[in-house]
């Protein structure tokens, strides 16, 4: 993380919104990521929250969608908005779907042949924080949609005090139970489905012993994935009712999976986010 | 306008961001636009605010981007977002520039014999109007961006009464005297530049004898199309200073031309329209 390439950056609520180039040693390519930086990081450190974005998402999709910014701006939190995978790595069948390689790594570090040189967003994702920014190390917090759901919830459970608070829209709450988990654990991690368990909320959150997570959730009941059975958040809701895990689950009477669910409700997570990362 | 077919329809801000496509006579050939309707649009007839976008641009980059459906769900507006041109009518060169042609209507009526069958933008938005939609006929706004801030201007200036408010975002101001303007007028209107001054907002407020209008203008320092001379607002302000037309323009210290400058100022043109809509 060494040299950042600025590839843009427009002033926006006071603050500037940055995309940058880096080469990551990690996934061995060149990754770009969003930056809100809001005005009060001009004169000092502030909190920072992550954002982790779904299946076919680059760093732009939350950028222009959300409608963070306003509220980063008024809170005064640095938001950085990762790309969803390593891009043209040049791995046979990598663009072939758009539920598995090019922009759905899943948040996973893979272990099998073809994948492990390059698909380590897990081990990645750290190598954004505090690196090159004014933040607040021990203020952090991680959100995010749908696969980037599960990449939140999974960073959260995983790393314990390492994010201050977690929320999601419409995560993949069960992935090992799902035809999008199913398929990319297979080809990231193997067919042993006791690896999977690493990388799934609803199986971390029974032996998560951090200090206390309050959950945020936000689902559209419209929202088609539901329905198809691939989020899944009934099963998180029971893990985390058996193991007393405070989690605020919003089921949103007809809205779907889109940017314009997220958009509807970015306020209250990141007001939510707020009220950990200033306590 | 008999015919709309809905394209998309997503929940939002408790509305409904919906896209419909319909068959323009006008324009010969298929058309989209955006409209958001409110929680306040279920339940009775509410005011119209018309955005019309820039070059390049179709429906979706106001809908997606631009954050304004938070404030019109909360003051009670529906948002109609026309696209920027006819689209595919199969005219020679008319996808080979980026700032003519398709996604370049200019909104004007084409009088040039290449173009003027499809290229009639002018004529093409009141259709949309009232149309469709529980919308008060006496309670319209408009409002744009850059080639789309032109179109605003020159609706409500060419249209005394039919718009109680205009206001635009680093709007194209003087079209005549600028490179884009005459690229555009020429190839639509013809080698005349007085048959230009029907659509430049700069010689249209010159003659403008209708209700008062108080314009709202935010423009970008930053903006290269400023640098460029594209824009012209010192034009505008210099008709507006010597008619005595009232005008509000903002120099905004260091935003660009982009959606996040849109995005930044968005509420308070909202709002403005808003206390004269419902006024």
């Amino acid at each position: 993380m060494a040299n950042l390439n600025q590839v843009s950056s427009s002033k926006m609520f006071g603050g500037y919104q940055k995309v940058f180039s880096h080469e990551s040693s990690e996934l061995r390519c060149t990754m770009k990521f969003g930056v809100y930086l809001p005005p009060a990081a001009e004169s000092g450190k502030v909190p920072v929250l992550y954002w982790l974005s779904g299946l076919t998402c680059t760093e732009q999709n939350f950028v222009t969608k959300a409608g963070a910014q306003k509220y980063a701006s008024e809170l005064g939190l640095i938001i950085i908005a990762p790309d969803t995978s390593p891009r043209g790595v040049g791995i046979e069948g990598e663009d072939d779907s758009y539920d598995f390689g090019s922009g759905a790594g899943f948040y996973v570090d893979a272990t099998q042949d073809k994948w492990k040189q390059n698909y380590r967003m897990y081990t990645y994702l750290p190598a954004l924080i505090n690196a090159n920014f004014p933040t607040i190390p021990d203020r952090q917090a991680i959100f995010g949609h749908s696969m980037g759901g599960h990449g939140a919830l999974i960073c959260a459970l995983r790393n314990p005090g390492m994010f201050r608070s977690v929320s999601a829209f419409a995560p993949i709450c069960n992935p090992s139970k799902c035809p999008w988990g199913k398929k990319a654990f297979t080809g990231y991690l193997g067919s042993d489905a006791n690896v999977w368990q690493d990388y799934d909320a609803t199986c971390l959150v029974q032996k998560y012993s951090g200090p206390p997570l309050e959950i945020l959730i936000d689902q559209g009941k419209a929202d088609n994935f539901l329905a198809d059975k691939q989020l899944l958040p009934e099963n998180l809701m029971e893990a985390c009712t058996s193991t007393k895990t405070p989690i605020i689950m919003r089921m949103q009477e007809g809205y779907d999976h889109s940017y314009f669910f997220i958009a509807s409700f970015i306020e209250d997570h990141i007001r939510h986010h707020a009220k950990f990362l200033k306590a």
